[in-house]
Protein backbone atom coordinates (compact mmCIF):
# COMPACT_ATOMS: atom_id res chain seq x y z
CA UNK A 1 0.00 0.00 0.00
CA UNK A 2 1.20 3.34 -1.16
CA UNK A 3 0.31 5.64 2.01
CA UNK A 4 0.58 9.63 1.14
CA UNK A 5 1.25 11.59 4.25
CA UNK A 6 0.41 15.41 4.74
CA UNK A 7 1.52 18.11 7.25
CA UNK A 8 -1.02 20.72 6.43
CA UNK A 9 -0.48 24.06 6.67
CA UNK A 10 0.10 28.00 4.42
CA UNK A 11 3.73 28.77 5.22
CA UNK A 12 4.61 25.29 5.10
CA UNK A 13 2.73 22.31 4.14
CA UNK A 14 4.76 18.73 4.62
CA UNK A 15 3.87 16.00 2.01
CA UNK A 16 5.66 12.52 2.03
CA UNK A 17 5.38 9.23 0.74
CA UNK A 18 6.11 6.11 2.04
CA UNK A 19 5.60 2.00 0.74
CA UNK A 20 4.18 0.11 3.11
CA UNK A 21 5.47 -4.33 3.15
CA UNK A 22 5.33 -6.54 5.05
CA UNK A 23 4.57 -6.30 9.31
CA UNK A 24 5.52 -2.93 9.93
CA UNK A 25 7.84 -2.61 7.08
CA UNK A 26 7.81 0.71 5.59
CA UNK A 27 9.38 2.65 2.71
CA UNK A 28 10.01 6.24 2.56
CA UNK A 29 9.79 7.27 -1.04
CA UNK A 30 9.82 11.19 -0.92
CA UNK A 31 9.13 14.03 1.40
CA UNK A 32 9.15 17.64 0.35
CA UNK A 33 7.21 21.07 1.74
CA UNK A 34 5.61 23.67 0.14
CA UNK A 35 5.98 26.83 1.02
CA UNK A 36 3.68 29.70 1.04
CA UNK A 37 4.12 33.51 0.96
CA UNK A 38 1.90 35.20 3.54
CA UNK A 39 2.14 38.37 1.55
CA UNK A 40 -0.09 35.73 -1.12
CA UNK A 41 -3.53 35.96 -1.34
CA UNK A 42 -5.38 33.32 0.27
CA UNK A 43 -6.96 31.88 -2.56
CA UNK A 44 -3.65 31.91 -4.45
CA UNK A 45 -1.58 30.05 -1.45
CA UNK A 46 -4.28 27.60 -1.24
CA UNK A 47 -4.27 27.12 -5.18
CA UNK A 48 0.01 26.39 -4.69
CA UNK A 49 -0.73 23.78 -1.96
CA UNK A 50 -3.59 22.16 -4.41
CA UNK A 51 -1.30 22.27 -6.90
CA UNK A 52 1.65 20.86 -5.25
CA UNK A 53 -0.95 18.07 -3.85
CA UNK A 54 -2.08 17.19 -7.48
CA UNK A 55 1.18 16.89 -8.50
CA UNK A 56 2.45 14.27 -6.08
CA UNK A 57 -1.48 12.24 -6.60
CA UNK A 58 -0.30 12.11 -10.10
CA UNK A 59 3.47 11.28 -9.47
CA UNK A 60 3.05 8.76 -6.64
CA UNK A 61 -0.30 7.57 -7.29
CA UNK A 62 -1.26 7.30 -3.58
CA UNK A 63 -3.49 4.10 -2.38
CA UNK A 64 -4.77 6.49 0.66
CA UNK A 65 -3.73 9.96 1.95
CA UNK A 66 -3.35 10.60 5.41
CA UNK A 67 -3.72 13.97 7.34
CA UNK A 68 -2.98 15.63 10.66
CA UNK A 69 -6.50 17.16 11.86
CA UNK A 70 -6.57 20.29 13.04
CA UNK A 71 -7.44 21.27 16.39
CA UNK A 72 -7.70 25.08 17.62
CA UNK A 73 -4.08 26.41 18.40
CA UNK A 74 -3.24 28.88 19.99
CA UNK A 75 -3.27 31.07 17.29
CA UNK A 76 -6.63 30.82 15.87
CA UNK A 77 -5.96 32.09 12.66
CA UNK A 78 -3.10 29.90 12.04
CA UNK A 79 -5.57 27.19 12.80
CA UNK A 80 -8.03 27.91 9.69
CA UNK A 81 -5.58 28.44 7.52
CA UNK A 82 -3.94 24.68 8.46
CA UNK A 83 -7.20 23.57 8.27
CA UNK A 84 -7.89 25.22 5.07
CA UNK A 85 -4.93 23.78 3.42
CA UNK A 86 -5.59 20.38 4.85
CA UNK A 87 -9.39 20.83 3.61
CA UNK A 88 -7.79 21.66 -0.44
CA UNK A 89 -5.74 17.96 -0.08
CA UNK A 90 -7.95 16.38 1.03
CA UNK A 91 -10.77 17.81 -2.10
CA UNK A 92 -7.94 16.81 -4.16
CA UNK A 93 -8.11 13.21 -2.95
CA UNK A 94 -11.76 13.24 -3.23
CA UNK A 95 -11.72 14.13 -6.70
CA UNK A 96 -9.44 11.05 -7.59
CA UNK A 97 -11.82 8.91 -5.45
CA UNK A 98 -8.45 8.53 -3.24
CA UNK A 99 -9.64 7.55 0.40
CA UNK A 100 -8.75 10.39 3.09
CA UNK A 101 -8.00 9.33 6.09
CA UNK A 102 -7.54 12.26 9.30
CA UNK A 103 -4.84 12.02 12.14
CA UNK A 104 -4.66 13.90 15.76
CA UNK A 105 -1.22 15.02 16.48
CA UNK A 106 -1.15 12.69 19.59
CA UNK A 107 -2.44 9.63 17.76
CA UNK A 108 0.64 10.48 15.27
CA UNK A 109 3.08 11.03 18.22
CA UNK A 110 2.15 7.53 19.76
CA UNK A 111 2.19 5.41 16.78
CA UNK A 112 5.99 6.69 15.97
CA UNK A 113 7.60 7.03 19.53
CA UNK A 114 4.92 5.39 21.57
CA UNK A 115 4.10 8.38 23.24
CA UNK A 116 1.38 10.91 22.40
CA UNK A 117 2.58 13.68 24.07
CA UNK A 118 6.28 13.29 22.57
CA UNK A 119 8.38 16.65 21.33
CA UNK A 120 9.02 17.50 17.73
CA UNK A 121 12.68 16.28 17.96
CA UNK A 122 11.71 13.14 19.41
CA UNK A 123 9.15 12.41 16.59
CA UNK A 124 12.14 13.15 14.06
CA UNK A 125 14.78 11.39 15.70
CA UNK A 126 12.31 8.20 15.81
CA UNK A 127 10.94 8.36 12.43
CA UNK A 128 15.16 9.01 10.72
CA UNK A 129 15.13 5.38 12.80
CA UNK A 130 12.14 3.91 11.66
CA UNK A 131 13.06 4.62 7.80
CA UNK A 132 16.14 3.93 7.93
CA UNK A 133 17.34 7.62 6.65
CA UNK A 134 20.62 8.54 6.29
CA UNK A 135 20.21 11.85 7.53
CA UNK A 136 16.94 13.52 9.94
CA UNK A 137 14.31 14.85 7.59
CA UNK A 138 14.16 18.88 7.61
CA UNK A 139 12.10 20.87 8.46
CA UNK A 140 9.89 19.56 11.14
CA UNK A 141 6.75 19.36 8.92
CA UNK A 142 8.72 17.23 6.61
CA UNK A 143 9.23 14.62 9.18
CA UNK A 144 5.84 15.04 10.50
CA UNK A 145 4.66 14.51 7.07
CA UNK A 146 6.57 11.19 7.56
CA UNK A 147 5.28 10.07 10.65
CA UNK A 148 1.73 10.43 9.49
CA UNK A 149 2.19 8.25 6.95
CA UNK A 150 3.63 6.09 8.85
CA UNK A 151 1.16 6.20 11.63
CA UNK A 152 -1.59 5.50 8.36
CA UNK A 153 0.26 2.12 7.29
CA UNK A 154 0.45 0.75 10.91
CA UNK A 155 -2.94 1.88 11.82
CA UNK A 156 -4.37 0.79 8.64
CA UNK A 157 -5.18 -2.98 9.12
CA UNK A 158 -6.93 -1.55 12.84
CA UNK A 159 -9.00 0.78 11.11
CA UNK A 160 -10.29 -1.72 8.32
CA UNK A 161 -10.93 -3.97 11.29
CA UNK A 162 -12.78 -1.19 12.96
CA UNK A 163 -14.86 -0.21 9.34
CA UNK A 164 -15.50 -3.92 8.91
CA UNK A 165 -17.06 -4.75 12.82
CA UNK A 166 -19.30 -0.92 12.38
CA UNK A 167 -20.19 -2.69 8.95
CA UNK A 168 -21.19 -5.65 10.40
CA UNK A 169 -22.95 -3.56 13.58
CA UNK A 170 -25.17 -1.81 11.33
CA UNK A 171 -26.79 -4.48 9.24
CA UNK A 172 -27.17 -6.55 12.58
CA UNK A 173 -29.11 -3.48 13.84
CA UNK A 174 -30.85 -3.27 10.38
CA UNK A 175 -31.67 -7.29 10.60
CA UNK A 176 -32.85 -6.58 14.20
CA UNK A 177 -34.90 -3.54 13.59
CA UNK A 178 -36.58 -5.27 10.71
CA UNK A 179 -37.06 -7.97 12.94
CA UNK A 180 -38.58 -5.37 15.90
CA UNK A 181 -40.94 -3.65 13.06
CA UNK A 182 -42.49 -7.45 11.74
CA UNK A 183 -43.04 -8.39 15.54
CA UNK A 184 -44.81 -5.41 16.17
CA UNK A 185 -46.97 -5.18 12.73
CA UNK A 186 -47.68 -8.60 14.41
CA UNK A 187 -48.88 -7.82 17.44
CA UNK A 188 -51.01 -4.52 16.40
CA UNK A 189 -52.75 -6.38 14.13
CA UNK A 190 -53.15 -9.44 16.67
CA UNK A 191 -54.39 -6.55 18.98
CA UNK A 192 -56.77 -4.99 15.99
CA UNK A 193 -58.59 -8.45 15.93
CA UNK A 194 -58.78 -8.76 19.25
CA UNK A 195 -60.64 -5.75 19.72
CA UNK A 196 -62.80 -6.19 17.01
CA UNK A 197 -64.20 -9.26 18.39
CA UNK A 198 -64.17 -7.68 21.78
CA UNK A 199 -66.47 -4.58 20.09
CA UNK B 1 -19.90 43.59 -12.21
CA UNK B 2 -21.74 40.44 -11.10
CA UNK B 3 -20.90 39.54 -7.60
CA UNK B 4 -21.11 36.10 -6.64
CA UNK B 5 -21.56 35.56 -2.50
CA UNK B 6 -20.55 32.70 -0.13
CA UNK B 7 -21.71 32.34 3.28
CA UNK B 8 -19.58 28.95 3.76
CA UNK B 9 -20.26 25.94 5.56
CA UNK B 10 -20.44 22.04 5.49
CA UNK B 11 -24.22 21.31 6.60
CA UNK B 12 -25.25 24.60 5.06
CA UNK B 13 -23.50 26.90 2.64
CA UNK B 14 -25.35 29.54 0.99
CA UNK B 15 -24.56 31.07 -2.33
CA UNK B 16 -25.74 33.68 -4.13
CA UNK B 17 -25.11 35.98 -7.24
CA UNK B 18 -26.20 39.80 -7.45
CA UNK B 19 -25.68 42.42 -10.65
CA UNK B 20 -24.36 45.81 -9.51
CA UNK B 21 -26.04 48.63 -11.71
CA UNK B 22 -25.27 52.80 -11.32
CA UNK B 23 -24.69 53.83 -7.95
CA UNK B 24 -25.88 51.14 -5.00
CA UNK B 25 -27.98 49.84 -7.45
CA UNK B 26 -28.18 45.60 -6.61
CA UNK B 27 -30.27 43.50 -8.43
CA UNK B 28 -30.38 39.01 -6.82
CA UNK B 29 -30.19 37.18 -9.78
CA UNK B 30 -29.60 33.73 -8.17
CA UNK B 31 -29.51 32.30 -4.80
CA UNK B 32 -29.28 28.95 -2.92
CA UNK B 33 -28.38 26.65 0.11
CA UNK B 34 -25.76 23.55 -0.71
CA UNK B 35 -26.45 20.79 2.12
CA UNK B 36 -24.41 18.23 2.87
CA UNK B 37 -24.92 15.65 5.51
CA UNK B 38 -22.45 15.29 8.73
CA UNK B 39 -22.61 11.21 8.33
CA UNK B 40 -20.65 12.19 5.00
CA UNK B 41 -16.63 11.65 5.10
CA UNK B 42 -15.27 15.64 5.38
CA UNK B 43 -13.40 14.96 2.05
CA UNK B 44 -17.11 14.09 0.01
CA UNK B 45 -18.87 16.88 2.05
CA UNK B 46 -16.34 19.07 0.65
CA UNK B 47 -16.34 17.68 -2.78
CA UNK B 48 -20.24 18.35 -2.76
CA UNK B 49 -19.18 22.26 -2.33
CA UNK B 50 -16.84 22.89 -4.29
CA UNK B 51 -18.88 20.74 -7.15
CA UNK B 52 -21.49 23.22 -7.07
CA UNK B 53 -18.90 26.11 -6.68
CA UNK B 54 -17.99 25.53 -9.71
CA UNK B 55 -21.42 25.01 -11.73
CA UNK B 56 -22.29 28.39 -10.07
CA UNK B 57 -19.18 30.13 -11.15
CA UNK B 58 -19.87 27.90 -14.65
CA UNK B 59 -23.19 29.33 -15.01
CA UNK B 60 -23.43 32.86 -13.48
CA UNK B 61 -19.52 33.76 -14.51
CA UNK B 62 -18.84 35.97 -11.88
CA UNK B 63 -16.26 39.04 -11.62
CA UNK B 64 -15.58 38.37 -8.06
CA UNK B 65 -16.44 36.03 -5.48
CA UNK B 66 -17.00 37.39 -2.19
CA UNK B 67 -16.61 34.97 1.22
CA UNK B 68 -17.37 35.05 4.40
CA UNK B 69 -14.31 35.91 6.78
CA UNK B 70 -14.78 32.96 9.77
CA UNK B 71 -13.29 33.86 13.31
CA UNK B 72 -13.36 31.93 16.20
CA UNK B 73 -16.99 29.88 17.07
CA UNK B 74 -18.12 28.75 20.38
CA UNK B 75 -17.74 25.44 18.49
CA UNK B 76 -14.44 25.41 17.16
CA UNK B 77 -15.00 22.14 15.15
CA UNK B 78 -17.97 23.68 13.18
CA UNK B 79 -15.61 26.76 12.71
CA UNK B 80 -12.88 24.62 11.04
CA UNK B 81 -15.53 22.92 8.71
CA UNK B 82 -16.68 26.31 7.36
CA UNK B 83 -13.22 27.48 6.90
CA UNK B 84 -12.40 24.42 4.93
CA UNK B 85 -15.53 24.97 2.68
CA UNK B 86 -14.61 28.93 2.37
CA UNK B 87 -11.34 27.78 1.22
CA UNK B 88 -12.20 25.36 -1.47
CA UNK B 89 -14.72 28.13 -2.83
CA UNK B 90 -11.69 30.12 -2.72
CA UNK B 91 -9.33 27.29 -4.46
CA UNK B 92 -12.05 27.02 -7.01
CA UNK B 93 -12.14 30.74 -7.80
CA UNK B 94 -8.38 30.86 -7.52
CA UNK B 95 -8.02 28.33 -10.33
CA UNK B 96 -10.33 30.36 -12.99
CA UNK B 97 -8.29 33.22 -12.19
CA UNK B 98 -11.60 35.01 -10.36
CA UNK B 99 -11.07 38.11 -7.31
CA UNK B 100 -11.43 36.62 -3.86
CA UNK B 101 -12.33 38.80 -1.29
CA UNK B 102 -13.18 38.24 2.09
CA UNK B 103 -15.20 40.16 4.36
CA UNK B 104 -16.13 40.28 7.69
CA UNK B 105 -19.53 39.41 9.49
CA UNK B 106 -19.56 42.67 10.89
CA UNK B 107 -18.71 44.61 7.80
CA UNK B 108 -21.37 42.46 5.82
CA UNK B 109 -24.09 43.89 8.52
CA UNK B 110 -22.79 47.00 8.80
CA UNK B 111 -23.24 47.30 4.62
CA UNK B 112 -26.77 46.05 4.82
CA UNK B 113 -27.71 47.29 7.91
CA UNK B 114 -25.60 50.07 9.45
CA UNK B 115 -25.19 48.01 12.33
CA UNK B 116 -22.32 46.02 12.54
CA UNK B 117 -24.02 44.09 15.52
CA UNK B 118 -27.45 43.47 13.59
CA UNK B 119 -28.81 40.22 14.36
CA UNK B 120 -30.21 37.56 11.88
CA UNK B 121 -33.85 38.98 11.43
CA UNK B 122 -32.60 42.56 10.59
CA UNK B 123 -30.20 41.07 8.14
CA UNK B 124 -32.90 39.43 6.09
CA UNK B 125 -35.41 41.73 6.17
CA UNK B 126 -33.41 44.66 4.89
CA UNK B 127 -31.78 42.56 2.26
CA UNK B 128 -35.01 41.68 1.21
CA UNK B 129 -35.73 45.04 0.75
CA UNK B 130 -32.58 46.33 -0.93
CA UNK B 131 -33.08 43.61 -3.48
CA UNK B 132 -36.63 44.02 -3.46
CA UNK B 133 -36.99 40.62 -2.94
CA UNK B 134 -40.86 39.46 -3.14
CA UNK B 135 -40.69 37.19 0.02
CA UNK B 136 -37.63 36.81 2.54
CA UNK B 137 -35.03 34.36 1.51
CA UNK B 138 -34.71 31.57 3.80
CA UNK B 139 -32.82 29.68 5.65
CA UNK B 140 -30.46 32.35 6.96
CA UNK B 141 -27.70 31.36 5.15
CA UNK B 142 -29.33 32.10 1.67
CA UNK B 143 -29.94 35.66 3.40
CA UNK B 144 -26.36 36.02 3.95
CA UNK B 145 -25.15 34.96 0.90
CA UNK B 146 -27.17 37.43 -0.56
CA UNK B 147 -26.07 39.92 1.90
CA UNK B 148 -22.19 38.92 1.48
CA UNK B 149 -22.59 39.99 -2.34
CA UNK B 150 -24.06 43.10 -1.73
CA UNK B 151 -21.79 44.05 0.96
CA UNK B 152 -18.69 43.74 -1.33
CA UNK B 153 -20.99 45.30 -4.33
CA UNK B 154 -21.13 48.24 -2.03
CA UNK B 155 -17.67 48.05 -0.75
CA UNK B 156 -16.07 47.28 -3.85
CA UNK B 157 -14.98 50.93 -5.13
CA UNK B 158 -13.73 52.20 -1.69
CA UNK B 159 -11.32 48.76 -2.04
CA UNK B 160 -10.25 49.39 -5.38
CA UNK B 161 -9.20 53.02 -4.12
CA UNK B 162 -7.40 51.34 -0.77
CA UNK B 163 -5.52 48.96 -3.15
CA UNK B 164 -4.43 51.95 -5.85
CA UNK B 165 -3.24 54.07 -2.67
CA UNK B 166 -1.55 51.07 -1.45
CA UNK B 167 0.11 50.67 -5.12
CA UNK B 168 0.54 54.15 -4.85
CA UNK B 169 2.73 54.09 -1.50
CA UNK B 170 4.51 50.88 -2.31
CA UNK B 171 5.97 52.86 -5.35
CA UNK B 172 6.49 55.98 -3.41
CA UNK B 173 8.33 53.81 -1.16
CA UNK B 174 10.41 52.34 -3.50
CA UNK B 175 11.22 55.83 -5.27
CA UNK B 176 12.43 56.46 -1.67
CA UNK B 177 14.49 54.04 -0.89
CA UNK B 178 16.54 54.00 -3.89
CA UNK B 179 17.03 57.63 -3.57
CA UNK B 180 18.29 57.16 0.04
CA UNK B 181 20.54 54.52 -0.76
CA UNK B 182 21.90 55.97 -3.69
CA UNK B 183 22.22 59.04 -1.24
CA UNK B 184 24.14 56.62 1.07
CA UNK B 185 26.23 55.63 -1.80
CA UNK B 186 27.36 58.74 -2.92
CA UNK B 187 28.11 59.50 1.33
CA UNK B 188 30.02 56.45 1.28
CA UNK B 189 32.24 57.11 -1.32
CA UNK B 190 32.95 60.81 -0.75
CA UNK B 191 33.73 59.80 3.19
CA UNK B 192 36.10 57.49 1.75
CA UNK B 193 37.97 59.98 -0.88
CA UNK B 194 38.11 62.28 1.83
CA UNK B 195 39.77 59.60 4.32
CA UNK B 196 42.54 58.92 1.59
CA UNK B 197 43.10 62.63 0.89
CA UNK B 198 43.56 62.87 4.81
CA UNK B 199 45.85 59.69 4.42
Amino acid sequence: MRVMGVDPGLTRCGLSVVETGAGRKVTALDVDVVRTPSTMPLAERLLAVWTAAEFWMDTHEPDVIAVERVFAQHNVSTAMGTAQAGGVVALAAARRGIDVHFHTPSEVKAAVTGNGNAGKAQVTAMITRILGLQKAPEPADAADALALAVCHSWRAPMIARMAEAERRAAEQKKVFEQRLAAQRRGKGSAGRTVTGGVR
